[in-house]
């Protein structure tokens, strides 16, 4: 065992949103931290994830001094449009509750992080192999890993933070005995694009058809993502444009010609999804945060913003040990953390099983379905819970 | 065939609260009508069954003059009572959105519905045998049956009305290939109780627990109804009271030490439940209201205001046809009722899987349904939502 020993309080794996926000944030209130991450930083900047940022998401990024581009290159978005029955019925946050999300790319939210951390002289290891974690239950947890120059490395530190995306390392050192895990499979995924057309809509759009889901959302004014509901076993590549722009087409059909506008697709691929959540996220001084923890289906765009409530939580805790010695908000950080986690849980259930349609569905399911779409969007009150839990609920 | 031959203009199959209601609303606009009903009027009577009143069904018996003993000698209820994990959480209406409910037995209805057609000298036939309609489809349907006195009778009409209850002679006499039988079954049941207590508290409380369902109801001072969720195949006979009050207890036992005030129990059973939706509810001049048309699960207390609400409905169409000579609202009954059943049916999916616990229900689903129950208490918006459904959707 001959690694180098580097020491420091707090020691982060993963850097995508998750861990370089933490590591931001400490480093701000100043809590020596390391991050090490396996991808080099051009493959995460080049990952193309989830888009939408709820209104504490940005006051996050913006309060804590990261970048203020996600206000001037992202563009906020003041509601979105359900569709179903071939009808758009327009969900009106600015109106219906006073705020907004913003359409902004995580992967730009990643550069901002990454500049920020550089820019602040953050100690961020990129391209680590062979990461694993260690004495998690004792005073000095360890990461060991190899630097992306071949140097075997040992971080020594008081508090290990696994923010190390769905296929956690730091998640799977946890005994089973000791985790729950819970989780629920669905029967569809979804097939998405990116094309390079107009908007369609200003808004996404959710749309709910006898023929599955799909989703309508923007990137750029040059380029646009969009997504439909398909078999999990779906191979992406065989289908052709035409295709998929027929597919998605007849899903927003409707007596008001609403028609997609169309462009080359440059990118098709099946994302499968499910609903998973480890409990407790802690273990000993090993605490997860953020798709580590747990993953949401998409529908909803609940992962990031959950990821970053999870770091504010982790955070706040943090420093209130360092400055009074005291444990107790690292001792309430799971449940602290998974009270939100589990309604953007049933948020984004709701969600998706209330757009989605099921081949196994019998008539009755269908039309509640449809009976549900009208509840919401007929009611104001329907219409403000849903504008809450898409743009996120106030953090305690 | 030697029936004697009755000549009115409209035909009500069923003196339930539908049936008796409609009738008097027609009566009142000159509308010649008889009710024919197969049980007698002290069985119905005495027929217990639900016991909440929307708002709108409370305006609706006062402000037609059938009588005011539902504000007298009902209970305005501002508010329920949802339980979970131990704890309550109260959904006041009137604070939320200014609006009640009032607890008021469906068969105290019934008998005031039943002394006004009396007093207004309506004719109502109770006791009939051997129902059957006829020529629904011509402009002149029939009702044939044999009165109470064995006179075979048939009445001639030009509207027929199907509100003879979940066994409709008259829906099964709607050809199965013009008629979609919407429906689904739930794997539980209600065991229900009438015991002579005091009230255990002021307002209903629907308790979920990892034991199951169970609803804590009122009926008057002295004697009250209670619910907990069984497997449908329960033998309620073999319940010993204090089983039965073990059971209710540890589904509502929480911190803070409520206690159910206990009687003697003078009647126990088991109550099935399926939703389910006819469409359409028309078929030529034949039009089905409440039970006739749809069933929904108890849990939110929709059942009799919906039969309610189709008679108001159904009620403008006809009076709109005699006085205008055209077809267009009755064109329309089927439609504008099945917008608010299937709005209702899914308050009442909600309610019941929101609030039932499923014998196969993985961790992840029992933790979900805790998180949606957490997230509409926990928002102004979600108990307003609620607050809404449960008291009823405006009248349109």
């Amino acid at each position: 065992m001959n690694a180098r020993i580097d020491t420091t309080r707090v020691g982060i794996v993963g850097a995508g949103p998750a861990g370089l926000m933490l590591s931001h944030l400490l480093a701000k209130a100043g809590i020596d931290n390391i991050v090490v991450e396996k991808r080099d930083r051009g493959t995460i900047a080049n990952t193309h994830r989830a888009g939408i940022l709820e209104h504490g998401s940005v006051r996050l990024l913006t309060d804590s001094g990261v970048d203020g581009r996600v206000l001037t290159e992202g563009h906020r978005h003041d509601g979105i449009d359900l569709r179903f029955a071939g009808e758009s019925h327009r969900i009106d946050f600015a109106d219906l509750i006073g705020e907004s999300v913003w359409l902004y790319p995580q992967n730009e939210v990643f550069v901002d992080l990454a500049d920020a951390r550089e820019r602040d002289g953050g100690d961020v290891r990129y391209s680590v192999t062979d990461t694993e974690v260690l004495d998690q239950t004792t005073d000095t947890p360890k990461i060991r890993f190899t630097d992306v120059d071949g140097t075997a490395v040992e971080i020594h530190c008081d508090i290990l933070v696994g923010a190390d995306g769905s296929q956690s390392v730091c998640r799977r050192s946890i005994p089973e005995q000791v985790r729950t895990d819970n989780f629920v499979e669905y029967p569809f995924a979804w097939f998405g694009i990116l094309t390079e057309a107009p908007p369609s809509a200003p808004e996404l759009i959710y749309a709910n058809s006898e023929h599955g889901f799909a989703l309508i959302s923007q990137r750029s004014d040059t380029v646009q993502r969009m997504y439909f509901q398909c078999d999990p076993g779906t191979d992406a590549s065989v289908w052709t444009e035409d295709q998929i722009w027929e597919e998605l087409q007849k899903r927003v059909d409707g007596p008001d010609g609403f028609q997609l506008k169309r462009g080359r697709i440059f990118e098709q691929m099946v994302l499968p999804f499910r609903s998973y959540v480890c409990e407790p996220m802690r273990y000993g001084n090993l605490f997860l945060a953020g798709d580590a923890g747990h993953t949401v289906p998409p529908t909803g765009a609940k992962g990031l913003n959950l990821a970053l409530a999870d770091v504010r939580v982790l955070f706040e805790a943090i420093d209130s040990f360092y400055a009074t010695k005291s444990p107790e908000l690292l001792d309430g950080y799971s449940d602290t953390a998974l009270a939100r986690v589990w309604r953007a849980q049933n948020f984004s259930y709701w969600m998706t099983n209330m757009l989605h349609t099921r081949a196994d569905a019998n008539p009755f399911e269908r039309k509640r379905a449809l009976g549900e779409l009208a509840s919401v969007t007929s009611s104001r009150y329907g219409r403000q819970y849903l504008a809450e839990g898409y743009t996120g609920w106030p953090h305690s």
